[in-house]
Formats: structure tokens, C-alpha cells, sequence
């Protein structure tokens, strides 16, 4: 493998778990962390890094491969910096859940003898940070990479697809705009969703607990992701609005739409559907 | 206990987990359920029912306890036969999913000398039939109780609640109102919610899968009751409608809410709620 040298800017979840997953397939070359110095202490007490340093420039100038795996926002601040200090013939890559904004960017600061490949693990969780990064955590998921539409990328690209398989993801190749919109909608949607029922039965549920002790197996799977901090969310919300929006706003009219057929023998029509989209990810889902 | 003969009326999932969870906790009187003769049989080769009949008079007449597992609208069929059927000092309980039209229609319709409790085990699955039965289904669920105002019935109901203990669910005791208006809540809306978020999806889903496989584990536990059938959910839309309309009025309203606030710091604050909801839940639930 070419990639010789690692520098991993943000060690928690994505990060941590990344170093920890190179490591456990056997990965031999140095990781070098980049991040606050109490959480370097702890990916290094975890096994994750062999060295780390809270000076970006430092991490990334001899790096080989730069993963960024802070938050989108983060992401956006630190691209200029990894501009300046990425070594001739660096790969960058990235774990934004959202695409859009930070390929643009990306195509606008870094020079030319760098590739950038815009990738999000779809590994999230509940909870962040180092202490819950797990080697295994992208076993079985989905990993889209968005192709830099510059010449001369293909080989770096074509190896970094392969380190993700050999993670136990499988790499799904699109265009930036093609993912926003799909994560908008089986990514920030669905959380949205859990968030707001939970929302609203928070602010319906009186002293005695009611209606919220009555809740089964069915309002906690919908309600998971609803433990979600909005620190987890804000860039997010901030990078990917107007996908989101739309996306809402097409299930509002959704819910309003059955609304009108609760009585009515076509509301069957949409259980089909969603019965037919259940049966698509048992299919097609490696989980 | 005084219960030593009981008619099981439906010998599905709910039904037929009765049975079997009876017989595992050492019940030793007889159990006979009523239901169509293939599923009858099946109820018997599992052990769950003792004997068997498709009439339901029969099945009736000399039970100290007349269980109804049927859906809704079948409950609402089978009252009036049960009345009649019913020998004196027998108690009616069922397992409907909405409770203020059987309860109404319980009172009109049995004499003075059976009491009626009505009743809501709150574990259903998305799966049905007595393949699927389980003798443990009900432990650590919820029953709804919903006392008969009538006087007299209390000793009967008292022993039900016992009995619900026994099977390892925690009988909740409330009125019918608040019942249909709990479950529309915390059962019936996030059912619809699921429902809409997955035909959504299916909608928006090209030949290549996208976004369906980008889906990761936050999508699967919000759609995981999209896979239940119309048929399951046909009677509670029909008899809980106001309470399911208001409901989904609710949630698009916050929903819309939410849009407004995408690039707002004030989405904290559902964020917050949505997290009390969750902590409230994991203290309070037994799951």
C-alpha cells in the first residue's frame, strides 16, 4: 500500500474507529493524530495513533493520506490549512456527512499535486466521541466517495476504495448532489423524524407519565436516534438545509395525505409501498 | 384462582402468546380456543390450546374467563354473540388496540351478571399468526387495564391484574379516553410515521437503489414497522381516527417547525426535549 504515512485530523468516533480498524487489519505504516491533547492521550492509550500533536501542519506535512473526521463545519475551517501543509501527491479525504460544500471547497484550495476524495462512512451513532470508536464500527456499511473530477486522481482513489473494503465497508461511488439529497432523506430525515415524535411526546405527556409509560418496542426503535445531541446535527442542518427542508416538506405531505385516508380503504396503498421499500433493504442491506 | 375454564377467541400472535404463556406459568385448568379450524390445529400441535371449536358459543358457555384476541372491528362483531354466550360471574377482557368503542359497546351490550375489563397487552409485533406466538411475549410490556365503572366486578378484575403480573407485564390502569388518546401517541403515529417516511423513500428511489442503499442502521429502526400490513392496522384507523388525526396534525406541525429552524440555534431546544423524552423513557421503561 502506498499510503505509508496517516494523518487522522479529529480522533473521535470516525476518526478513533478508522485508526483502530487500520490497525486491526494490520496496517504497518504511522498514524499520526491530530486533535485536543486529552483526547490524543486516549487514542493513544486506545492503541489508535502512534504519535499525535495538536499542530495541523505538523500531523499533515509528511501524511501520505489526510482523513478529516470532524464535523462538517470543522471541515470547512481546517481545508485551507491542510492546502497549505499537504505534501505532493497527498490523498485528502474526508467522513462530512454532507458532500456539497465541502467538495466545492476542496476544488478551490488545494493545489493541484494533491487529490481530494470526498468520502462519508455511514457509520454513525448515538454517541461520539473516542471512547466509543470501535474497530468493527464500519463492518457491513455503506461508504460513499464522491470522485474528484480532476485527471490524475485515479490511482489514490482506486486504493482508497480498496482500504475501505478492506474495513468492512463497501464503497458507494456518486456525485456530491446525488448525496446530499439521499442522505437528506434516509439520513437526516429519519432523524428529524425521530427528534420531533419525541418532541411531541414530550410536550404531551402529563405527570402521571401518560402517554409516554405506554410506549412499546415500536415508539423506542422510532425514537433511537431521537437521544441524538444537536451538537451532532448543527452542521448538518447548516450545510445540507435545503435538502433537508424539501425532504420534510415532502413527508409532511405525506403524513397529511394519509391523515385524509385513515378512514379510507387507499391508505392500503401506502402501507404496500412502504412494505415494498422494507422488502428492498432486507435485499439489498448487508446488515 | 378462580379462573379455571378460559375461551380464547383468536388464536393468533396475541391470542395464541396468551395460551402458551399461561401454560408455561403452570396454568391448570383447561383452555379452549375459538378460531378457524386450520389454526385451531396449529394452536394445538404447539400446546397452547387444550380443545378447540369454531363456535364461539361453545367455546363460551361455560368459560370463568372469555379472552378476546381478535382484531378490532372483530371484537366489536363477536360482543354481542359473547353476551348472549356468556355464562353468569364470567369475565370478558379482550386485547383490542383502541378501547373506547369496545368499551362502549360492552356496557350496551352484556347483562348485569358478566363483567367486562377491557384490555391492551402493548405487544404487538409486526408479524402476526401463531407461528409466532411466544410464551414470553408480554414480559416486561405494558397491559392497559380499563376498569368497568359497574359495581361488582372488582374481585374478577383484581385476579386479572394478578394474572397479567404473572405473565410478566406490568398491568397500567387508566380510562378509555385516555387510552385512545395515549396509543394514538406513542403507538398508532409512530406506526403511520414509519409508514410515510418509507413510501417516501420508495418514491424518490431510482434504478439504482439510491438512496434506499445508503440507508444505515438510523433508517432501519425508523422503518422497521413499515413492514407491518394495512390489515393489521385497518380496524385501529377506523375506530381511533379523531385521535390518530390529531396526532399526525401534531407531528406535521413540528415538523414544519423544525424546517423553519434547519440554520437556527433554537433547533436546540427540540433537541433537548427529544433527549428528556429518551432518558425519561430508559428510566421509566422495563425493556
Amino acid at each position: 500500500m502506498s499510503f505509508q504515512r496517516i494523518a487522522i485530523l479529529g480522533c473521535g468516533l470516525i476518526g478513533g474507529s478508522f485508526a483502530l480498524a487500520l490497525k486491526k487489519r494490520g496496517f504497518a505504516g504511522e498514524i499520526v493524530g491530530c486533535d485536543r491533547a486529552d483526547v490524543l492521550e486516549k487514542a493513544k492509550a486506545r492503541g489508535a495513533i502512534d504519535a499525535g500533536t495538536s499542530e495541523l501542519s505538523e500531523a499533515v506535512a509528511n501524511a501520505d493520506l489526510v482523513y478529516l473526521a470532524t464535523p462538517v463545519v470543522t471541515i470547512l475551517d481546517l481545508l485551507p490549512q491542510v492546502a497549505k501543509a499537504a505534501k505532493p501527491g497527498a490523498l485528502i479525504t474526508d467522513a462530512g456527512s454532507t458532500k456539497v460544500r465541502i467538495c466545492r471547497l476542496a476544488k478551490e484550495v488545494l493545489p493541484d499535486n494533491v487529490s481530494f476524495l470526498g468520502g462519508h462512512p455511514m457509520a454513525g451513532r448515538e454517541v461520539g466521541g473516542i471512547e466509543n470508536a470501535d474497530p468493527d464500527l464500519f463492518v457491513g456499511k455503506k461508504w460513499g466517495l464522491i470522485q474528484d473530477d480532476r485527471r490524475g486522481a485515479e490511482d489514490a482513489e482506486k486504493e482508497f476504495a480498496e482500504l475501505v473494503e478492506k474495513l468492512g465497508a463497501q464503497p458507494v461511488w456518486m456525485d456530491a448532489e446525488t448525496h446530499d439529497w439521499a442522505v437528506a432523506l434516509v439520513s437526516h430525515l429519519p432523524q428529524l423524524v425521530s427528534t420531533a415524535l419525541a418532541s411531541t411526546t414530550w410536550d404531551e405527556t402529563d405527570e402521571d407519565g401518560l402517554p409516554l409509560s405506554l410506549a412499546g418496542p415500536g415508539y423506542r426503535d422510532l425514537t433511537r436516534l431521537a437521544a441524538s445531541p444537536y451538537e451532532l446535527w448543527r452542521d448538518i442542518c447548516l450545510t445540507n438545509g435545503d435538502n433537508i427542508a424539501r425532504a420534510l416538506d415532502r413527508l409532511e405531505q405525506r403524513l397529511a395525505h394519509i391523515r385524509g385516508l385513515l378512514r379510507s380503504r387507499d391508505l392500503a396503498e401506502e402501507f404496500e409501498k412502504a412494505q415494498q421499500t422494507c422488502a428492498m433493504l432486507k435485499r439489498g442491506g448487508r446488515e
